[in-house]
Protein backbone atom coordinates (compact mmCIF):
# COMPACT_ATOMS: atom_id res chain seq x y z
CA UNK A 1 0.00 0.00 0.00
CA UNK A 2 2.67 2.16 0.95
CA UNK A 3 4.41 1.20 -1.92
CA UNK A 4 1.88 2.26 -4.65
CA UNK A 5 1.66 5.67 -2.73
CA UNK A 6 5.07 6.53 -3.11
CA UNK A 7 5.23 5.00 -7.06
CA UNK A 8 2.05 7.13 -7.76
CA UNK A 9 3.44 10.21 -6.09
CA UNK A 10 6.31 9.83 -7.69
CA UNK A 11 5.11 8.99 -11.43
CA UNK A 12 3.00 12.16 -10.85
CA UNK A 13 6.26 13.80 -10.14
CA UNK A 14 8.24 12.24 -12.91
CA UNK A 15 5.39 13.12 -15.45
CA UNK A 16 5.03 16.67 -14.62
CA UNK A 17 8.75 17.17 -14.44
CA UNK A 18 9.47 20.12 -17.06
CA UNK A 19 13.03 21.22 -18.72
CA UNK A 20 13.15 24.63 -19.96
CA UNK A 21 15.88 25.66 -22.14
CA UNK A 22 17.06 29.26 -23.21
CA UNK A 23 18.87 30.69 -26.40
CA UNK A 24 22.25 30.15 -24.85
CA UNK A 25 21.33 26.59 -23.46
CA UNK A 26 20.84 25.72 -26.93
CA UNK A 27 23.80 27.52 -28.49
CA UNK A 28 25.83 25.43 -26.55
CA UNK A 29 24.81 21.73 -27.68
CA UNK A 30 27.13 19.71 -29.09
CA UNK A 31 26.16 19.90 -32.99
CA UNK A 32 24.34 16.61 -34.08
CA UNK A 33 22.63 17.40 -30.30
CA UNK A 34 21.29 20.71 -31.34
CA UNK A 35 19.99 18.95 -35.03
CA UNK A 36 18.37 16.39 -33.41
CA UNK A 37 16.60 18.63 -30.88
CA UNK A 38 15.50 21.53 -32.87
CA UNK A 39 14.24 19.25 -35.96
CA UNK A 40 12.02 17.07 -33.68
CA UNK A 41 10.26 20.69 -32.02
CA UNK A 42 7.54 20.94 -34.87
CA UNK A 43 6.36 17.40 -34.33
CA UNK A 44 5.16 15.33 -37.29
CA UNK A 45 5.76 16.28 -41.05
CA UNK A 46 4.66 14.99 -43.98
CA UNK A 47 7.59 12.96 -45.86
CA UNK A 48 7.65 14.03 -49.25
CA UNK A 49 9.89 13.26 -52.24
CA UNK A 50 10.67 15.70 -54.58
CA UNK A 51 11.43 14.42 -58.01
CA UNK A 52 13.31 16.80 -60.53
CA UNK A 53 15.06 16.51 -64.39
CA UNK A 54 18.67 17.54 -64.71
CA UNK A 55 19.79 19.68 -67.54
CA UNK A 56 20.54 16.14 -69.23
CA UNK A 57 17.40 14.88 -68.39
CA UNK A 58 18.56 12.52 -65.58
CA UNK A 59 15.72 12.17 -62.88
CA UNK A 60 16.25 13.02 -59.48
CA UNK A 61 14.27 12.18 -55.84
CA UNK A 62 15.13 13.91 -52.53
CA UNK A 63 13.63 13.41 -49.72
CA UNK A 64 11.95 16.66 -47.73
CA UNK A 65 9.75 17.04 -44.56
CA UNK A 66 9.43 20.99 -45.08
CA UNK A 67 6.74 20.79 -48.24
CA UNK A 68 3.55 23.24 -46.83
CA UNK A 69 -0.09 23.88 -47.60
CA UNK A 70 -0.04 27.89 -49.32
CA UNK A 71 -3.41 27.85 -50.69
CA UNK A 72 -6.68 26.51 -52.51
CA UNK A 73 -7.10 29.06 -54.89
CA UNK A 74 -4.84 29.14 -56.68
CA UNK A 75 -3.66 25.54 -55.70
CA UNK A 76 -0.24 26.25 -54.44
CA UNK A 77 1.89 24.10 -52.14
CA UNK A 78 5.88 25.16 -50.76
CA UNK A 79 8.81 23.52 -49.78
CA UNK A 80 12.07 24.84 -47.97
CA UNK A 81 15.63 24.15 -50.06
CA UNK A 82 18.00 24.15 -47.75
CA UNK A 83 21.29 26.59 -48.05
CA UNK A 84 22.99 26.72 -51.48
CA UNK A 85 26.13 26.32 -49.79
CA UNK A 86 26.65 23.44 -51.74
CA UNK A 87 25.18 22.30 -54.46
CA UNK A 88 22.03 21.47 -54.49
CA UNK A 89 20.41 19.62 -57.03
CA UNK A 90 17.05 20.14 -56.18
CA UNK A 91 16.82 23.90 -56.20
CA UNK A 92 18.99 23.67 -59.59
CA UNK A 93 16.75 21.21 -61.43
CA UNK A 94 13.67 23.32 -60.51
CA UNK A 95 15.00 26.38 -61.37
CA UNK A 96 16.13 25.15 -65.03
CA UNK A 97 13.46 23.03 -66.07
CA UNK A 98 10.50 25.06 -64.17
CA UNK A 99 8.71 21.99 -62.92
CA UNK A 100 8.57 18.94 -60.40
CA UNK A 101 6.67 16.63 -58.81
CA UNK A 102 6.06 16.08 -54.76
CA UNK A 103 5.06 11.83 -54.29
CA UNK A 104 4.01 11.36 -50.57
CA UNK A 105 5.99 8.54 -48.94
CA UNK A 106 4.03 5.07 -47.69
CA UNK A 107 5.06 3.04 -45.34
CA UNK A 108 5.77 0.40 -47.94
CA UNK A 109 9.03 2.36 -49.14
CA UNK A 110 9.99 4.52 -45.98
CA UNK A 111 13.34 2.36 -46.26
CA UNK A 112 13.62 3.43 -50.39
CA UNK A 113 12.37 7.13 -49.53
CA UNK A 114 15.23 7.62 -46.87
CA UNK A 115 17.84 6.23 -48.68
CA UNK A 116 17.57 9.24 -51.38
CA UNK A 117 19.19 11.69 -48.29
CA UNK A 118 22.42 10.20 -49.27
CA UNK A 119 24.84 12.46 -51.41
CA UNK A 120 24.70 10.33 -54.81
CA UNK A 121 26.90 12.05 -57.93
CA UNK A 122 25.45 14.41 -60.21
CA UNK A 123 24.41 12.07 -62.87
CA UNK A 124 23.08 9.29 -61.21
CA UNK A 125 19.35 9.10 -60.52
CA UNK A 126 18.32 7.97 -57.37
CA UNK A 127 15.00 6.49 -59.00
CA UNK A 128 17.06 3.79 -59.85
CA UNK A 129 19.49 3.59 -57.17
CA UNK A 130 16.85 3.69 -54.06
CA UNK A 131 14.40 0.82 -56.47
CA UNK A 132 11.80 3.23 -57.17
CA UNK A 133 9.82 3.62 -60.56
CA UNK A 134 9.24 6.49 -62.69
CA UNK A 135 5.90 7.22 -63.62
CA UNK A 136 5.39 9.94 -66.81
CA UNK A 137 1.69 11.16 -67.34
CA UNK A 138 0.88 13.36 -70.28
CA UNK A 139 1.44 17.08 -70.64
CA UNK A 140 3.76 16.56 -67.55
CA UNK A 141 7.45 16.74 -68.22
CA UNK A 142 9.15 15.67 -64.72
CA UNK A 143 8.47 12.04 -63.74
CA UNK A 144 6.43 11.50 -60.52
CA UNK A 145 6.81 7.82 -57.80
CA UNK A 146 4.26 5.20 -59.15
CA UNK A 147 4.92 3.87 -56.10
CA UNK A 148 3.61 6.98 -53.83
CA UNK A 149 0.15 7.58 -52.91
CA UNK A 150 -0.05 11.26 -53.75
CA UNK A 151 1.23 12.93 -56.56
CA UNK A 152 1.45 16.18 -57.54
CA UNK A 153 2.91 17.58 -60.16
CA UNK A 154 3.84 21.71 -60.02
CA UNK A 155 5.14 24.61 -62.06
CA UNK A 156 7.66 27.18 -60.31
CA UNK A 157 6.08 29.98 -59.58
CA UNK A 158 8.37 32.52 -56.95
CA UNK A 159 11.42 31.67 -54.37
CA UNK A 160 11.72 33.58 -50.96
CA UNK A 161 15.76 33.65 -49.16
CA UNK A 162 15.11 33.04 -45.77
CA UNK A 163 17.41 35.78 -44.28
CA UNK A 164 18.20 33.88 -40.82
CA UNK A 165 20.20 31.03 -42.48
CA UNK A 166 19.80 31.45 -46.36
CA UNK A 167 17.32 28.73 -46.56
CA UNK A 168 14.72 28.82 -49.83
CA UNK A 169 11.36 28.86 -49.61
CA UNK A 170 10.13 28.00 -53.24
CA UNK A 171 6.54 28.21 -54.23
CA UNK A 172 4.71 25.74 -56.86
CA UNK A 173 2.20 26.00 -58.58
CA UNK A 174 0.05 22.95 -58.82
CA UNK A 175 -0.32 21.64 -62.19
CA UNK A 176 -1.15 17.86 -61.96
CA UNK A 177 -2.95 15.41 -59.36
CA UNK A 178 -2.56 11.86 -59.24
CA UNK A 179 -4.27 9.85 -56.76
CA UNK A 180 -5.82 6.21 -56.53
CA UNK A 181 -9.36 6.58 -56.88
CA UNK A 182 -10.40 4.60 -53.17
CA UNK A 183 -8.52 7.63 -51.52
CA UNK A 184 -10.85 10.65 -52.37
CA UNK A 185 -13.95 11.06 -50.59
CA UNK A 186 -17.66 12.37 -52.17
CA UNK A 187 -16.20 16.04 -50.63
CA UNK A 188 -13.11 16.26 -51.94
CA UNK A 189 -11.30 14.90 -48.82
CA UNK A 190 -8.21 12.82 -49.11
CA UNK A 191 -8.73 9.52 -47.08
CA UNK A 192 -4.76 9.65 -46.11
CA UNK A 193 -5.65 6.26 -44.07
CA UNK A 194 -6.30 4.36 -47.37
CA UNK A 195 -2.86 5.38 -48.87
CA UNK A 196 -0.47 3.99 -46.01
CA UNK A 197 0.35 7.75 -45.67
CA UNK A 198 3.62 7.94 -43.19
CA UNK A 199 4.97 10.98 -41.19
CA UNK A 200 8.29 11.83 -40.07
CA UNK A 201 9.78 13.64 -37.13
CA UNK A 202 13.06 15.58 -38.03
CA UNK A 203 15.16 13.88 -39.96
CA UNK A 204 15.36 10.27 -39.31
CA UNK A 205 11.91 8.84 -37.64
CA UNK A 206 9.10 7.33 -39.16
CA UNK A 207 5.40 6.92 -37.91
CA UNK A 208 2.39 5.48 -39.19
CA UNK A 209 -0.58 7.77 -38.35
CA UNK A 210 -4.15 6.16 -37.06
CA UNK A 211 -7.03 8.70 -37.50
CA UNK A 212 -8.61 9.13 -34.17
CA UNK A 213 -10.96 12.46 -35.08
CA UNK A 214 -12.41 14.71 -38.09
CA UNK A 215 -14.33 17.51 -36.72
CA UNK A 216 -16.74 20.20 -37.95
CA UNK A 217 -15.90 23.75 -39.18
CA UNK A 218 -15.25 25.24 -35.44
CA UNK A 219 -17.90 28.02 -34.13
CA UNK A 220 -17.14 30.14 -30.76
CA UNK A 221 -20.24 29.35 -28.87
CA UNK A 222 -20.79 25.86 -30.18
CA UNK A 223 -19.19 22.76 -28.86
CA UNK A 224 -16.85 20.90 -31.54
CA UNK A 225 -18.85 18.32 -33.02
CA UNK A 226 -17.60 15.27 -34.62
CA UNK A 227 -18.40 14.01 -38.59
CA UNK B 1 -12.42 -20.48 -56.98
CA UNK B 2 -13.63 -18.78 -59.73
CA UNK B 3 -14.82 -16.33 -57.47
CA UNK B 4 -11.82 -16.25 -55.64
CA UNK B 5 -9.97 -15.52 -58.95
CA UNK B 6 -12.54 -12.69 -59.86
CA UNK B 7 -11.96 -10.89 -56.70
CA UNK B 8 -8.46 -10.70 -56.57
CA UNK B 9 -8.24 -9.62 -60.74
CA UNK B 10 -11.26 -6.94 -59.28
CA UNK B 11 -9.59 -5.90 -56.19
CA UNK B 12 -6.08 -5.21 -57.98
CA UNK B 13 -7.24 -3.09 -60.53
CA UNK B 14 -9.48 -1.37 -58.00
CA UNK B 15 -5.95 -0.81 -55.96
CA UNK B 16 -4.19 0.39 -58.85
CA UNK B 17 -7.08 2.68 -60.64
CA UNK B 18 -6.02 6.34 -60.37
CA UNK B 19 -7.32 9.37 -61.02
CA UNK B 20 -5.45 12.28 -62.29
CA UNK B 21 -6.67 15.99 -61.94
CA UNK B 22 -5.52 18.76 -64.20
CA UNK B 23 -5.16 22.55 -63.25
CA UNK B 24 -8.34 23.21 -64.88
CA UNK B 25 -10.28 20.29 -63.12
CA UNK B 26 -9.43 21.83 -59.86
CA UNK B 27 -10.08 25.90 -60.66
CA UNK B 28 -13.65 24.17 -61.25
CA UNK B 29 -14.11 22.14 -58.35
CA UNK B 30 -17.03 23.88 -55.79
CA UNK B 31 -15.21 25.59 -53.43
CA UNK B 32 -15.50 23.72 -50.30
CA UNK B 33 -14.77 20.71 -52.09
CA UNK B 34 -11.20 22.48 -53.64
CA UNK B 35 -10.58 23.08 -49.99
CA UNK B 36 -10.99 19.70 -48.36
CA UNK B 37 -8.66 18.44 -51.82
CA UNK B 38 -5.86 20.51 -52.04
CA UNK B 39 -5.68 20.89 -48.15
CA UNK B 40 -4.53 17.05 -47.87
CA UNK B 41 -2.70 17.09 -50.49
CA UNK B 42 0.77 17.56 -48.31
CA UNK B 43 -0.09 14.64 -45.91
CA UNK B 44 0.06 14.69 -42.48
CA UNK B 45 1.08 17.84 -40.56
CA UNK B 46 1.95 18.96 -37.71
CA UNK B 47 -0.82 20.75 -35.11
CA UNK B 48 0.31 23.31 -33.00
CA UNK B 49 -1.60 26.22 -30.82
CA UNK B 50 0.11 29.55 -31.76
CA UNK B 51 0.26 32.17 -28.32
CA UNK B 52 0.32 35.38 -28.67
CA UNK B 53 -1.04 38.53 -26.71
CA UNK B 54 -2.70 41.43 -27.55
CA UNK B 55 -1.66 45.71 -27.27
CA UNK B 56 -4.04 45.59 -24.12
CA UNK B 57 -2.51 42.31 -22.56
CA UNK B 58 -5.05 39.75 -23.67
CA UNK B 59 -3.87 36.18 -24.68
CA UNK B 60 -4.87 35.05 -28.10
CA UNK B 61 -4.50 31.16 -28.99
CA UNK B 62 -4.83 29.63 -32.67
CA UNK B 63 -4.46 26.12 -34.40
CA UNK B 64 -1.64 26.34 -37.14
CA UNK B 65 -1.11 23.38 -39.12
CA UNK B 66 1.83 25.43 -41.33
CA UNK B 67 4.81 25.32 -38.37
CA UNK B 68 7.93 24.27 -40.11
CA UNK B 69 11.55 23.88 -39.37
CA UNK B 70 13.69 26.43 -40.66
CA UNK B 71 17.23 25.82 -39.19
CA UNK B 72 19.03 24.36 -35.90
CA UNK B 73 21.47 26.82 -35.94
CA UNK B 74 20.46 29.61 -35.55
CA UNK B 75 17.19 27.98 -34.51
CA UNK B 76 14.37 29.24 -36.38
CA UNK B 77 10.78 28.18 -37.11
CA UNK B 78 8.24 29.30 -39.62
CA UNK B 79 4.95 29.53 -39.74
CA UNK B 80 2.22 30.74 -42.42
CA UNK B 81 -0.65 33.31 -41.85
CA UNK B 82 -3.38 33.33 -44.18
CA UNK B 83 -4.04 36.58 -46.01
CA UNK B 84 -4.34 39.69 -44.17
CA UNK B 85 -7.43 40.68 -46.09
CA UNK B 86 -9.13 40.23 -43.36
CA UNK B 87 -8.24 40.96 -39.44
CA UNK B 88 -5.37 38.40 -38.15
CA UNK B 89 -5.15 38.84 -34.56
CA UNK B 90 -1.98 35.98 -34.36
CA UNK B 91 0.07 38.12 -37.02
CA UNK B 92 -1.23 41.58 -35.26
CA UNK B 93 -0.03 40.37 -32.17
CA UNK B 94 3.41 38.79 -33.30
CA UNK B 95 4.32 42.44 -34.43
CA UNK B 96 2.98 44.08 -31.71
CA UNK B 97 4.86 42.11 -29.27
CA UNK B 98 7.49 40.89 -31.58
CA UNK B 99 7.20 37.19 -29.40
CA UNK B 100 4.88 34.38 -29.35
CA UNK B 101 4.63 30.74 -28.14
CA UNK B 102 4.31 27.56 -30.39
CA UNK B 103 2.58 24.91 -28.30
CA UNK B 104 2.15 21.11 -29.59
CA UNK B 105 -0.93 19.56 -29.37
CA UNK B 106 -1.23 16.37 -27.50
CA UNK B 107 -4.64 13.73 -28.48
CA UNK B 108 -5.88 14.33 -24.76
CA UNK B 109 -6.52 17.92 -26.00
CA UNK B 110 -7.47 17.83 -29.52
CA UNK B 111 -10.72 18.96 -29.50
CA UNK B 112 -10.17 21.94 -27.62
CA UNK B 113 -7.21 22.86 -29.90
CA UNK B 114 -9.50 22.51 -32.77
CA UNK B 115 -12.07 24.63 -31.11
CA UNK B 116 -9.49 27.69 -31.21
CA UNK B 117 -10.39 27.72 -34.99
CA UNK B 118 -13.42 29.11 -34.30
CA UNK B 119 -14.10 33.01 -34.74
CA UNK B 120 -13.92 34.53 -31.40
CA UNK B 121 -14.05 38.48 -31.59
CA UNK B 122 -10.96 40.26 -30.26
CA UNK B 123 -10.58 41.15 -26.36
CA UNK B 124 -11.73 37.40 -25.48
CA UNK B 125 -9.20 34.66 -24.60
CA UNK B 126 -8.95 31.63 -26.99
CA UNK B 127 -7.47 30.09 -23.83
CA UNK B 128 -10.51 30.65 -21.32
CA UNK B 129 -13.16 29.75 -24.01
CA UNK B 130 -11.10 26.39 -24.90
CA UNK B 131 -10.11 25.43 -21.57
CA UNK B 132 -6.42 25.63 -21.87
CA UNK B 133 -4.14 26.68 -19.06
CA UNK B 134 -2.11 29.90 -19.78
CA UNK B 135 1.63 28.99 -18.49
CA UNK B 136 4.42 31.88 -17.90
CA UNK B 137 7.96 30.98 -17.74
CA UNK B 138 10.51 33.64 -15.90
CA UNK B 139 12.24 36.07 -19.12
CA UNK B 140 9.25 34.98 -21.32
CA UNK B 141 6.35 37.77 -22.29
CA UNK B 142 4.00 35.45 -23.63
CA UNK B 143 2.26 32.44 -22.04
CA UNK B 144 2.75 29.28 -23.62
CA UNK B 145 -0.37 26.14 -23.41
CA UNK B 146 0.42 24.40 -20.14
CA UNK B 147 -1.31 21.08 -21.78
CA UNK B 148 1.06 20.96 -24.29
CA UNK B 149 3.76 18.24 -24.59
CA UNK B 150 6.64 20.66 -26.71
CA UNK B 151 6.90 24.44 -26.16
CA UNK B 152 8.59 27.08 -28.06
CA UNK B 153 9.11 30.56 -27.25
CA UNK B 154 10.42 32.65 -30.08
CA UNK B 155 11.10 36.11 -31.22
CA UNK B 156 10.01 37.87 -34.51
CA UNK B 157 12.94 37.88 -36.74
CA UNK B 158 11.60 38.21 -40.72
CA UNK B 159 8.18 37.84 -42.57
CA UNK B 160 7.96 37.44 -46.46
CA UNK B 161 5.31 37.98 -48.67
CA UNK B 162 3.51 35.10 -51.04
CA UNK B 163 2.68 36.76 -54.10
CA UNK B 164 0.42 33.84 -55.40
CA UNK B 165 -1.99 33.99 -52.78
CA UNK B 166 -1.14 37.13 -49.91
CA UNK B 167 0.09 34.63 -47.34
CA UNK B 168 2.88 36.12 -45.14
CA UNK B 169 5.63 33.53 -43.71
CA UNK B 170 6.96 34.50 -40.59
CA UNK B 171 10.14 33.55 -39.49
CA UNK B 172 10.81 33.60 -35.52
CA UNK B 173 13.92 32.79 -33.36
CA UNK B 174 13.69 30.27 -30.75
CA UNK B 175 14.02 31.46 -27.05
CA UNK B 176 12.67 29.04 -25.04
CA UNK B 177 11.80 25.36 -25.00
CA UNK B 178 10.09 24.07 -22.31
CA UNK B 179 9.40 19.77 -22.61
CA UNK B 180 8.60 16.81 -20.53
CA UNK B 181 12.26 15.05 -19.30
CA UNK B 182 10.80 11.93 -20.13
CA UNK B 183 10.94 13.14 -23.76
CA UNK B 184 13.90 13.95 -24.00
CA UNK B 185 16.93 11.15 -25.45
CA UNK B 186 20.57 11.27 -24.71
CA UNK B 187 21.22 12.19 -28.13
CA UNK B 188 19.00 15.47 -27.95
CA UNK B 189 16.17 13.83 -29.81
CA UNK B 190 12.56 14.21 -28.78
CA UNK B 191 10.48 11.22 -28.34
CA UNK B 192 7.02 12.51 -29.80
CA UNK B 193 5.51 9.06 -29.21
CA UNK B 194 6.02 9.32 -25.45
CA UNK B 195 4.04 12.93 -25.76
CA UNK B 196 0.61 11.68 -27.59
CA UNK B 197 2.01 14.65 -30.02
CA UNK B 198 -0.86 14.68 -32.72
CA UNK B 199 -0.49 14.99 -36.98
CA UNK B 200 -3.65 17.17 -38.71
CA UNK B 201 -4.52 16.22 -42.33
CA UNK B 202 -5.76 19.97 -44.15
CA UNK B 203 -8.13 21.61 -41.12
CA UNK B 204 -10.47 19.23 -39.96
CA UNK B 205 -8.82 15.54 -39.17
CA UNK B 206 -6.40 13.96 -36.40
CA UNK B 207 -4.07 11.27 -36.27
CA UNK B 208 -2.41 9.39 -33.66
CA UNK B 209 1.01 8.55 -34.38
CA UNK B 210 3.30 4.96 -34.16
CA UNK B 211 6.85 4.98 -34.65
CA UNK B 212 7.47 2.58 -37.21
CA UNK B 213 11.92 3.22 -37.76
CA UNK B 214 14.36 5.00 -36.94
CA UNK B 215 17.07 5.02 -39.92
CA UNK B 216 20.41 6.44 -39.68
CA UNK B 217 22.20 9.09 -41.91
CA UNK B 218 22.29 7.28 -45.28
CA UNK B 219 24.87 6.73 -47.48
CA UNK B 220 24.92 6.26 -51.80
CA UNK B 221 26.83 2.66 -51.06
CA UNK B 222 25.06 1.38 -48.55
CA UNK B 223 22.18 -0.39 -47.36
CA UNK B 224 20.08 2.07 -45.08
CA UNK B 225 20.21 0.87 -41.44
CA UNK B 226 17.91 1.17 -38.90
CA UNK B 227 19.18 2.79 -35.38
Amino acid sequence: MLCQVVFLFYSQIKFSMEKIFDLSDIQAFERFYRVNFITKLCGISNANLVGTLDENGVSNLAIFNSVTHISANPPCMGLFQRPLTVPRQTYENIKNKGFFTINQVKSSFVKNAHHTSAKFEKGISEFEKCQLTEQYVEDFPIPFVKESGIKVGLSFEEEHLIKANGNILIVGKIQKVILPEIALAEDGNILLEKIETVGVAGLDTYFAINKIAQFDFALPLQEVKKK
